[in-house]
């Protein structure tokens, strides 16, 4: 997997895209969105579709990425701190 | 935000560090796993410390990884896929 697409450059896409109408939501809100899409993941996980396994991984990080727009965390960042620093949790994560 | 890292070299981490354990786990349970992290995201978003709500995003998209890994899905590739193509969902997400 040598795809170049970073974190931060998806998170910005989303944040260009789709910022006005997540902030005028709300977290609540877009809480339950983000969970409606966890719960079309879980429907393509127990089938048989790959394609739309794909994309219901995809929504499900477009709307955990909304999430975190627009309550300021950077993803990148909270993903270094946790996973990529000097002392990554051991065993499970 | 320019932070570099990508999702694809992200997803690979994961996928060196904890593949055996998650793939002799399997889906279903790992599903479970995943639901606790993003239970915990409920909870961080409820409440007001900063660092551990960083924390929770980390670990909700890295159980994210881990789902994807284990039903071979390249999560950039899907993201591609559904965002950054020619034709993006208009709207919401």
């Amino acid at each position: 997997m040598s795809d170049s697409l970073t974190l931060a450059s998806f998170q910005q896409h989303i944040r260009d895209r789709y910022y006005a109408t997540d902030a005028a939501r709300g977290s609540a809100k877009t809480f339950v969105w983000f969970i409606e899409e966890v719960g079309e993941l879980a429907t393509a996980l127990n089938g048989s579709d790959a394609a739309n396994l794909r994309e219901e991984f995809a929504d499900v990080f477009a709307w955990l990425c909304t999430l975190a727009n627009i309550n300021d965390v950077d993803l990148a960042a909270a993903v270094r701190e946790k996973y990529l620093s000097e002392k990554p949790p051991e065993g499970t994560k």
